[in-house]
């Protein structure tokens, strides 16, 4: 056995106590948590398969099926960030050479695509330039030419901060063999959302988003067609981390026993039921609503101070994020900054081929309140003023 | 737009407040949190690529640097439980056909291997009983006969309560041009452990173990040798959500900026960093030690009322998890539901071969006190007198 004189020894910086300030998150996520849920982050842990915990489960199973408006049997949560639930969509549904059609008007799109290829899959892609969506004519043209397995498609974009309309598209994938898959990461409770009605038949969020959760637990639901996918795959899932079939069982999606399967993320599952109560207590419409006055404040508040938005058609706006153009002369984050260190509150910066181009500004749940825009308003008008090159 | 007599609505269950008892968590884990740690876990949300947050990365590496002893400069977090360490683990270091030897000597090995399989990898495998440990001849063996590019192996088997010996194994793999990946989830902090001494090439844990904090992020570590073969791989890693090369950036172990990967589990790291943060104030020796002097109080106990431990042998038990073999006429379930019932203590049971033939007692961090001990003591005794079929 070795003795203490082997030890390296305990790091300096681990016997100071934790200390940061409190800021006002108004970038895309994450964003600022209630008291409630802050609250259920630190409450006692409980065993993974204990009835208590189950119950709990259950709970945001429910809250889900509100939250998506699906009566999806397989809706469950993945155990980790929205990052990991497009994987778990992705790594589910494709096999080795099966097509992908992928619509890409931002990052999302393109890190889908990345996922598809590693997956050993293939991404055939429908690009628009962040700040545009898709129509129906060009993605019935694109399932006509790819024969594709599934299309993705993404509902909030927050790096291009467009919602793309989701009516017909559903439709459309079935009538060609073809499934679809929505990302809402940056939109789903800010943005009305009907899972079933739309067609949708793999949906995915985050819960760090409008559901003022912290990041760590990832809302997924799989329509009855996307679960006989699952089912009759020939290969197995490449993860065994997010393979769906185990997951729904451990969720208590499917008559089985509930396996264990792995230690789900305790308190971030209690988190997300208090989000999702906030959600279910305040009201699906009142919620979208509130984000929809929120950034109309925003967008009119900027529009009056001379600076542009990206997108130019309301209708075509992310409510959840707004992109606004970087004005000449001026560079974003000495801006940012400003804002930060006079308010404590966040502004973002552009993501890929909109970096330096534009901020990005987050309206999500929690933070949806007049208060908190006009405090991102004082920040990038005096930023602005103060940060002229 | 669709009108309020559209949506389905709240789910009732959501509009009453969370309500669950305090438990004594004395199963394989997860453990409970000390106060410290559920304080974290409700600080105010950061950004996660906010300096404040990033200072806290950079104590959490320190800290995991001091917990495995090692100064590999890829140390880092997985942001998921501990199966998502292990998958990233196997999907790092193997390519298609690719061969890993696993040391099986419970359910660790198995999913390790299934995994590998998923991969697209071969899982070659050595196997021993729950209960038993492997020896360094039958290792040499092994690696002699498959010729593997890595050997996996468990180093506190949760499900035989075993703890390897590791001494002399990673010379072994390195001999014969192979890499040792250890899984020490059940482990780590109340086992000595020395990293770099040991030859190991890739480590990982778990957070909701001995480091006494929720699951969500999970500690790993690569040497330089793991890192190189990470770096010179021909094709990509399957998982985006889980490559070593993007995890290691975001984490500020390589010399480029940190670029946006995914959005880590802010919380669930505060709450890692106060978890690594009480083990450097204790210090790991006494870590070790403490959970020692607990683990020969509950075996003295155990045997004392006439019960009999798993594994004889003392030195090759694992003092975070003890294995009571269940005497004839008794069921493990009642005697757990009695514990459970009358003192709110969690007893497990077994997993796998060993599910209804032994009791699993988990002894962990925050949670290894006498006091603790002695509460196990009595649900089981009194549960086996009250329970006999």
């Amino acid at each position: 056995m070795s003795t203490s004189s082997d030890l390296s020894p305990p790091p300096p910086s681990l016997l100071r106590p934790l200390d940061f300030p409190h800021k006002v998150l108004m970038g895309p996520g994450p964003s600022n948590c209630p008291p409630r849920v802050l609250a259920a982050c630190a409450l006692p842990m409980l065993g993974h398969l204990h009835p208590e915990f189950i119950k709990i489960m259950d709970e945001v199973k429910e809250g889900l099926k509100y939250a998506f408006q699906t009566d999806n049997t397989w809706t469950f949560v993945i155990s980790g960030t929205g990052h990991a639930a497009m994987e778990a969509a992705c790594s589910n549904l494709l096999e080795q050479d099966e097509v992908a059609l992928v619509c890409q008007n931002g990052i999302w799109g393109e890190r889908f695509a990345d996922m598809v290829e590693r997956n050993g899959s293939v991404a055939q892609k429908l690009i628009r330039p962040m700040g545009e969506v898709f129509n129906l004519k060009e993605i019935e043209e694109g399932l006509q030419k790819h024969k594709p397995k599934i299309l993705f498609i993404t509902h909030g974009e927050s790096s291009g901060a467009t919602a793309q309309p989701l009516e017909g598209i559903g439709e459309l994938c079935h009538k060609n063999n073809c499934l679809l898959l929505v990302d809402s990461v940056a939109a789903l409770g800010g943005v009305p959302m009907y899972m079933d009605k739309f067609g949708i038949d793999v949906l995915y969020s985050g819960s760090q988003k409008v559901l003022s959760s912290p990041p760590g637990a990832s809302p997924i639901s799989f329509s009855n067609r996307a679960r006989e996918a699952v089912l009759n795959r020939k290969s197995r899932c490449r993860s065994y981390y997010f393979d769906a079939n185990e997951l729904a069982n451990y969720w208590g999606c499917d008559d089985k026993p509930r396996r264990y399967h792995h230690t789900a993320p305790i308190t971030s599952v209690y988190a997300l039921r208090e989000g999702l109560a906030r959600l279910a207590e305040l009201g699906l419409e009142e919620s979208w609503k509130n984000n929809k006055v929120c950034a109309e404040q925003l967008w009119e508040g900027v529009e009056k101070m001379g600076l542009e938005l990206l997108v130019p058609q309301k209708e075509l706006r992310n409510p959840c994020v707004t992109a606004i153009k970087v004005p000449d002369g001026v560079n974003w984050k000495d801006v940012s900054d400003y804002a930060m260190k006079n308010y404590r509150v966040e502004i973002s910066g552009g993501l890929g081929m909109m970096a330096g181009k534009i901020w990005r500004v987050g309206i999500m749940g929690y933070n949806a309140t007049p208060d908190n825009i006009r405090l991102v308003l004082r920040g990038l008008k005096e930023g602005v003023e103060n940060c002229k090159k």
